[in-house]
């Protein structure tokens, strides 16, 4: 009866913090190791959600575990992220969340406030994303076996209408739409560790992207062909997934890309590439070049998206490849994250 | 629009190892903090999985964290157990599991080699259980921070034609029904563990209960009235649980309850009651009386039900109570875990 199982690729002797860090290494785990043993039917294992079909209902469903160090910082917490990410999960997939479960790897000796804390934050996060909690699990390790709590959502949603998303539907010419300035999250948390002499006002944009979403498919959603929260990896992880999953080549106008001083300067400082940096309220759409101006401006109008921007198009070349152009006229490869060096960000 | 949160009663300052056992501690947590925070509108929030309705189709989800230690047991392992400990959730909760997706938190240096054996354990078990993986997350953490790994999964599920299970259902005179042996799993943890001088022929019960509640269901569905998987907190909690809830008592033949004896040995050698001892492999259905001959007979014709035994009945009195009565002639009260005797066992 049983079929035999194949061969993995991946050759990594051991893991790495690389692995987790959504770039390179992640890629190559997934891609050698998880999906050819576990995702054998699955078309896009990569993808922030999977589509599957229930007795008719197509039901998306997703799961990410959360150990974001430390679990509190400015603008969000672990609770509040386990939620919005997986409410950003299933929306960039394009469905609407509607049920979310919960796990808990608690570490004995941890505080009740600080388990209360966050479970209030989730319970917040879930109310303002118009989503349930519908149960859970709780398990508990020894004390240092857990960094005090790791947190575990799933969550599953319906499709938005009119919404039908993939990386081969991208033709040359679309436009990439990005919602928002990038890095805000992964250097908030690099500043909350400490790590940097440096005090600055910023906050993760931790948030629920579905109103965004939403409002782009209510305006053009058969305009949408491929949508993407940049998390871990930043913007130029998603884009080079996708020119190698679609075949085409991205060009950035880099000067377009919103990003705030506090982010730019710590990443000068760090000798860091903004657009590898973590994001936790923003997504990348790429829309057909007919309702670029009306998506943009869809997402504009709505709270939240007045800082939308197109940022770049498709192209027949380089195929597989994202370039960034300067005003001054350079033009540069931007390739995926190599390495780990913000660690833990989500 | 922000509704107040409403007041926790959980008042134990800190979490311990038994808010992670299953028992009375886990019971107070849940019911007492996430509960009353998260799970605002379910009804069952202790059930093993939540059916929820998605644009007319009925949805049973669930979700698991595993952290069992040692990652490798005889029968097992952590990967079978995070596929099986999930399809069984779904199973005794009337569903059948149609999708998972899993989440690793892996610790930084741990050998490829051991992360491929739990995948590899989890495709096979996959595959026995008939169930696909639809994709899934894996988070790095440093050395030291997670026990080499965790791992979570979600599932989601369709209602098995027919069956409809709630505690307010259950009636006097119906019968408890178990599926086979008790304690097998949780005994061969801690042997395993090295933790006791004794050597034993003994392995995990971990599988698919799916094909047993199948038989069931075909047989006498109408007269399945609850279901429970006995996991952490075993037996008896299970049925204190049921019996809070239906607000009836619950009469056992011990006699009639098949313990190995190794697991006997075990157990009086630590002063443990096998009825608390963790099952990831038997579950126990209370099936209305004129249905319970034909109900037992469904398991023992089903390959893994032979040992299934009919091992008590519900009673009107004394209301929320487990008595078990032997030969003897003798009663006590069979109480709930308290404390953690046997951590991390799933």
């Amino acid at each position: 009866m049983s079929t035999p199982l194949p061969k993995i690729r991946f050759r990594d002797p051991q893991i790495e913090m690389a692995h987790g860090a959504g770039g390179k290494a992640s890629r190559r785990l997934v891609e050698g190791l998880f999906a050819p043993l576990l995702f054998g039917t699955s078309t896009e294992p990569l993808g922030d959600a999977a589509h599957v079909n229930l007795n008719g209902t197509c039901v998306a469903i997703t799961a990410d575990s959360f150990v974001v160090k430390p679990l509190r910082f400015p603008g969000g917490s672990i609770g509040e992220l386990a939620v919005n990410g997986t409410v950003n999960d299933l929306a960039v997939s394009g469905a609407r969340a509607q049920t979310l479960v919960v796990t808990y790897v608690l570490e004995s000796g941890l505080p009740t406030e600080i388990l209360e804390a966050e479970v209030r934050a989730m319970a917040k996060a879930a109310e303002r994303a118009g989503v349930s909690i519908a149960g859970g699990d709780t398990k508990v390790v020894e004390h240092g076996k857990a960094d005090r709590m790791y947190i575990t959502t799933a969550g599953i949603g319906l499709p938005i209408p009119g919404v039908a998303l993939s990386a081969a539907s991208v033709r040359p010419g679309d436009k990439v739409l990005l919602s928002g300035p990038i890095g805000d999250h992964g250097i908030t948390i690099l500043l909350a560790r400490g790590e940097l002499e440096l005090e600055a006002d910023l906050c993760s944009d931790t948030r629920s992207v579905l109103p965004l979403v939403e409002a782009l498919a209510r305006a053009v959603a058969p305009g949408i062909r491929w949508m993407r929260d940049p998390t871990r990896g930043g913007v130029a992880t998603s884009l080079n997934e996708l020119a190698r999953d679609c075949g085409l080549g991205v060009m950035l106008s880099e000067d377009k890309i919103p990003i705030r001083d506090t982010v730019r300067g710590a990443c000068e400082l760090l000798g860091l590439d903004p657009l590898h940096i973590a994001n936790e309220g923003q997504f990348l759409a790429i829309i057909a070049a007919e309702h670029a101006d009306a998506a943009l401006e869809a997402l504009k109008g709505t709270p939240g998206g007045h800082e939308a921007v197109i940022i770049g198009e498709m192209c027949e070349q380089p195929a597989g490849t994202v370039l960034g152009a300067t005003s001054y006229g350079g033009t540069r490869v931007i390739d995926m994250l190599v390495g780990d060096p913000l660690p833990r960000i989500c």
